[in-house]
């Protein structure tokens, strides 16, 4: 055991998840630091909580072995969720704490949004929380904020480019970005020099561009018609969805029809979740595609001379924070993409820098949004691909409440009472339910590694009901499955990393069309075939001639269904999935068919959480969030 | 002289400021922190070269008394600035690492928006800069970008609030509002109570209220075209200037014009500077107004339910952030509101916790936005009212560029080259500006304080011109005036705060009436009269009607001239001062009328400063930043 953790004192009934977090005084975080054998040189401290780890971790532990990895993915959830991130930190405290195993658990960073919204805080609930929780749900050590503003600058500079070219000639565009020097002298930089690479103009000197040529580089001709880039901000702000900008009468009425998204669904937020390095993530953010010009060509934010900025302002943010469990395991909290428009899983980075500081025999713990349809998907085909990384063992989180509505139960509705099917004993839809399951091990299954599934039990869930899934858990392939309750489950998920030999088989190769790529998708999800919309074609047919029909594909679904229909529950088939557009995210590195509508902005409530959220003014301490 | 001061090896010509910057290795701000016997449980580190300064270091060290109280302003300037900033730290510079005396600089922390639009950084420059200076330029330890987060959940929170009443009945809103908990029992949270206190209803049983209570209390009714709220973002985006939100069709037609501006124009950056406590701080931030119900009463964010929610993002913003000049001096950054719509001056928690930290014998020098008209003007009649604290010193910086400006030179431009006049010796023209310089001397001595006369020497001033500036300062009833070279001009500075003992002379009493304070404000300025618009008799009549006659007056007036017309350099007399508009910042804690019209959203040139920067990603340094 490191020498950090500590066991819990477990009280029952079990106290409000903030009283159980303010209960515990956390540690310094540089004893979390020194227990993983971290050099201070390799960490910065951001107040006594909180760390970035450098990546310069690498180059001191870079020599050790990998840990075991293990990804957690979920059955299709309710509306209610089904605890994937307390059962995760859970399986790391007892691996940790009560195995004496060296662990790191990998999580996303929560967006502010939504802990003044609806749902409040996220992270994680009981005796499996990550502490202290106002620091994990609030700001953190900034990156959604770098995110948000590097985002926005490169939105600002859009509209700004479109409104200068439209008053200025060639000349004097070209002027005005290479004025001439004291000495008289004119210059590309850097920059500028990529941007006349990727049109194919080999000078360097901008004296001998051609007339034509002048006009290439200077104008970038955007077609604001096809901007996909929007404004984004970490606040449940609907009244954002649809906005005109320019409407001042400096701007001359050059208004456009525009948006804001949550700031965790901004490319960057993708790009910093699938980055490796420094000089990856300074190409990505400078091949992010923003729109077209009126010829149909991709213009990038390096087109727009933003690339190195964009790197600047998240030089900060590629570093994951290290914070602790309510036992002093380290978590490395790193990253939130959305799940659908995006790919839903923590950052490469943290990981690999988990599974060094681990070392063989440790574990690195990490978790994929929604149910593993959707986050062990992604995880797989987009994520492990872009990083090498292989998992030894896939966790499904499963409850007795998701099983039971699969079987046939009545809706589950979040904010209203839960139907008595739910709370007391019904074995025979508990095991109807299981089809969802049992699609969902031998999908994870199929990519060559372990499953466990872990059920997050409820106090109302009788012990013939566990019994039920366990036994057909196992006869669908899992590799075991365990009742989680506090402390208990850890060895059966430690068992299943060994011997796990395998390569990872991806569901596609990377060299397929797009929509071969997304039939092979389709398939698993129990669809007998694609159909796609005029708009889906065009995109397609655009993005192939644009070179970037090798990228994976992150499929935008809902996380309710494996199918495209929220309400088709268990494990439906035969369906036809309808694609209804196609998008791209090509700095990040990813195609994205949008099956059905999805929201990028939240709301807030007649009575958001905020009401109840406040500050102590005499302890300095957070009260109300939840 | 403190243990971590180092003096420069000065090179001639000057390098380039990042060149100079990159030169020193910055110490480790733990050792800057101990010099100022700061125990690490007052601090927090933000890296290697930042700290966060808690309040409770005002517990440590609140038994010592004050050091001298510096202020920092300046003459009306040209439009290229006169190196106030770079004036400020060179004079830090000057007593602590020169003159051996204990000293702290506190500054504003720079808008990330111009740093990459026109201006670039704002770190000071030459030998007198803040390290490291990308860190100073960009999140710093996030405290604007904590601002854009509240003051856009606060925009959030209207038209959400205003959308959700427009389609409930009263008892709908107030089931809402005050749901049941799961025995049946409703109730008032804390935030409720305020607002039952506000409209004067003293029961706290949800059941008791009669049917015209629910409607009151549930009731917020706000009147759409009365909202001054805006929403924030930290980047030069000119096309959010004006906007129109709510066109979703989820938001069923509601949409309604608004706009953004900088996020350092948010009041709750101007609440940041004038808060003395976190108690302070959160009543502040709920008594924020946003515009009035349409009965005409004014709604405030703790009518919103937000005044707790607001301060729990604020939590750490309100800690001053430690950094370093390039001699090891220690500086205080902290908040950085407008200089127009606001007061312009850092943080009273700053000057307060730096005060004590220096102790008696010790120099605190605060710099104040723009010209000492307004900068210094705001400092003592609103910051050093709230703070009551009282400065023994005040500095005006001078140019003799732009001394010949108001003599008469030819006109100033940013960005094109200077006129003949400003670089050959031209006495007269210097001699004809110092009317301008005179005033702001008998302005500035009119509050009972030493004035000392900077002048920020440039290769181009000649010794006569310099020394008819000295002979006419002296004549206008400055204590000194000092050449600035490098080092040279501590000593003179730290003299005139000896055996100041006269209290602080404000320029208008509070009781008197708004337009009575307005008048003595114009009077300085040299106006024989003020002629208010017809929106602003309005304005006033509602302030007064609402209660808030009674609050400092914050003059939104051009930097350019003492008058209201930017062109009239010198010191203007007879004209009429003409007020636009009144505004109200009622939690920050002033009324700001309007003379003329003010940008509070910058927009990007052609060719923004952002094509110049990157990250060396081999070494993660900044590169292109100036």
């Amino acid at each position: 055991m490191g020498k950090t953790t500590r066991k819990l004192e477990v009280v029952s009934p079990v106290p409000a998840d903030i009283d159980i977090a303010n209960s515990i005084e956390p540690l310094h975080i540089s004893e979390i630091a020194q227990d993983l054998n971290l050099s201070p040189q390799h960490y910065d401290l951001y107040g006594k909580y909180k760390a970035k780890v450098l990546l310069s971790a690498l180059d001191e532990h870079g020599g050790n072995g990998d840990g075991y990895y293990v990804v957690v993915g979920g059955i299709t959830p309710t509306p209610l969720g089904e605890g994937k991130s307390t059962t995760t930190v859970g399986l790391c405290q007892a691996l940790g704490a009560f195995l004496n195993k060296k662990v790191v658990t990998c999580l996303r960073q929560p967006s502010q949004g939504p802990t003044f919204g609806i749902k409040g805080g996220a992270a994680g609930g009981g005796y499996s929380q990550v502490i202290p929780m106002d620091e994990f749900n609030l700001h953190m050590t900034g990156d959604i904020h770098a995110i948000t503003a590097s985002n926005n600058l490169l939105a600002a500079a859009i509209d700004t480019r479109i409104f200068h070219e439209s008053s200025q000639s060639d000349k004097a565009l070209f002027n005005r970005l290479c004025p001439p020097n004291k000495e008289g002298k004119r210059s590309f930089n850097d920059i500028m020099l990529r941007r006349l690479k990727k049109l194919g103009i080999s000078k360097s000197v901008p004296e001998e561009l051609t007339q034509e040529e002048v006009k290439r580089f200077a104008r970038l001709d955007i077609d604001p018609e096809s901007i996909t880039w929007r404004r984004v901000m970490d606040v449940n702000d609907r009244f954002l969805r649809k906005i005109t900008v320019g409407q001042g009468h400096e701007e001359k009425g050059m208004v456009r029809e525009t948006g804001f998204d949550i700031s965790v669904a901004s490319e960057i937020m993708a790009v910093l979740a699938l980055t490796t390095s420094l000089s990856d993530m300074r190409e990505r953010l400078g091949k992010m595609v923003i729109g077209n010009s009126k010829a149909g060509d991709p213009i990038t934010a390096d087109d727009l001379g933003l690339g190195g900025a964009l790197t600047v302002l998240m030089k900060d943010a590629i570093n994951p924070t290290l914070m602790q469990t309510l036992e002093g395991t380290p978590v490395l909290v790193h990253a939130g993409p959305f799940a659908n428009i995006a790919h839903g899983n923590s950052s490469i980075v943290a990981d690999e820098i988990a599974l060094k500081l681990v070392g063989p025999g440790g574990f690195v713990v990490t978790e994929a949004g929604f149910g593993a349809d959707i986050g062990t998907e992604k995880f797989m085909n987009i994520k492990c691909r872009y990083s090498g990384l292989k998992p030894h063992c896939a966790i499904i989180v499963a409850t007795i409440r998701a099983l039971k509505m699969h079987g046939g139960g009545p809706a589950v509705v979040a904010g209203k009472p839960l139907d008595r099917a739910y709370v007391t004993e019904n074995v025979a839809l508990v095991e109807a339910g299981c089809v969802n399951l049992a699609r969902h091990i031998s999908n994870t299954k199929a990519y060559g590694v372990n499953v466990v599934v872990a059920l997050n039990k409820f106090s109302t869930d009788s012990e013939a009901e566990l019994n039920a899934v366990r036994s057909m858990a196992l006869s669908a392939g899992a590799f075991d499955a365990v009742i989680c309750t506090h402390h208990a489950h850890g060895g059966k998920g430690a068992k299943a990393c060994e011997n796990v030999t395998q390569p990872l088989k991806f569901l596609y190769p990377l060299d397929a069309s797009i929509k071969e790529k997304i039939e092979a998708i389709a398939k698993s999800y129990g669809a007998s075939g694609v159909e796609y919309s005029e708009q889906a074609e065009k995109q397609i047919e655009m993005y192939s001639k644009q070179g970037f029909s090798g990228l994976p594909i992150c499929m935008a679904k809902t996380q309710y269904s494996f199918s495209d229909n929220a309400s088709a529950k268990g494990a439906p088939s035969g369906f036809v999935l309808p694609i209804r557009d196609v998008r791209g995210s090509i700095g990040a590195g990813f195609i994205y068919p949008l099956v059905g509508t999805m929201s990028t902005m939240p709301g807030l409530p007649t009575r958001p959480c905020f009401y109840d959220i406040d500050l102590d003014t005499t302890t300095g301490r957070v009260i109300g969030l939840s």
